[in-house]
């Protein structure tokens, strides 16, 4: 591997880690499980994983890796809060969302390029990211793996060693 | 700058970004404050920043960064929870070792190239390192942004809206 295929490759290692430990989490919960409050009064954890399923759809079209597969799931669990708008959707329907979701994401991340990574994301247009090419699709991938890391540290707070 | 150094310099921003949060975060908080528990039962805002502290002061040795500097930190932040081992340090002085040790770091590491961040570190033999060379100092700055993240996550349940 050249350098800047390592260093992508780290940046991808980093982003398998916690969408890998965050579907470990969730696999054997059950619907009464996911019902869970991260602590008193706040998110579910039922909230927390369409949440995460909802912030990667949208990412696919952020990064401009093909159109999102699930943005009816924006109203229940990314416009508003948690228990401000009901879903139907049952755990097992959640886990499957988040598994495809992450799929297709992954299939098309993890084949780029250093050149592909540094390439701009859709949501800037080509005058900002003439004066700021930090805005890049890599800048993405970091930033979103802050977040699905800020959520996992809040889900694990429901088990006994959290 | 080269696309290495623009590889190098998002992974950067995204510490600084995680770094940053946490300590704005603490900025302002009481001793009464950091006696909170981020959820009932468990660990308290105090332990998390002493807790951070000692993790970021051990990664400066990790990393080969130079000596660490406050291993006094480790009893009662990281080999043992929270409340099992007392320490005499006020919330004044845990920011003030937090800041320390956070500059210390940056100061070194804001500076490395793309083949410094690709060297292995501390914790990894030549043998090891010739097999597995995804164990570099980058790996080492993104899982630690993991950490932080993850953690962020949990103090942030004390405040109305985290």
């Amino acid at each position: 591997m050249t350098a800047e295929q390592q260093l992508v490759d780290a940046a991808l290692r980093a982003w398998k880690f916690n969408t890998d430990r965050f579907e470990a989490f969730y696999r054997d919960l059950s619907d009464v499980q996911l019902d869970l409050e991260v602590a008193p009064g706040r998110n579910r954890l039922r909230y927390l994983l369409g949440h995460m399923a909802a912030v990667h759809d949208k990412m696919i079209a952020l990064l401009g890796a093909g159109p999102r597969l699930h943005a009816e799931l924006d109203e229940a669990f990314l416009s508003n809060p948690d228990r401000s708008v009901s879903s139907s959707l049952s755990g097992a329907e959640l886990k499957e969302i988040w598994s495809e979701v992450d799929g297709a994401l992954w299939g098309a991340i993890s084949k780029w390029s250093a050149v592909e990574w540094l390439s701009k994301h859709t949501a800037v247009t080509d005058e900002e990211f003439a004066k700021e090419p930090h805005r890049n699709r890599l800048s993405v991938l970091l930033s979103r793996n802050s977040h699905i890391a800020t959520h996992y540290g809040q889900v694990i707070l429901t088990t006994p060693r959290g």
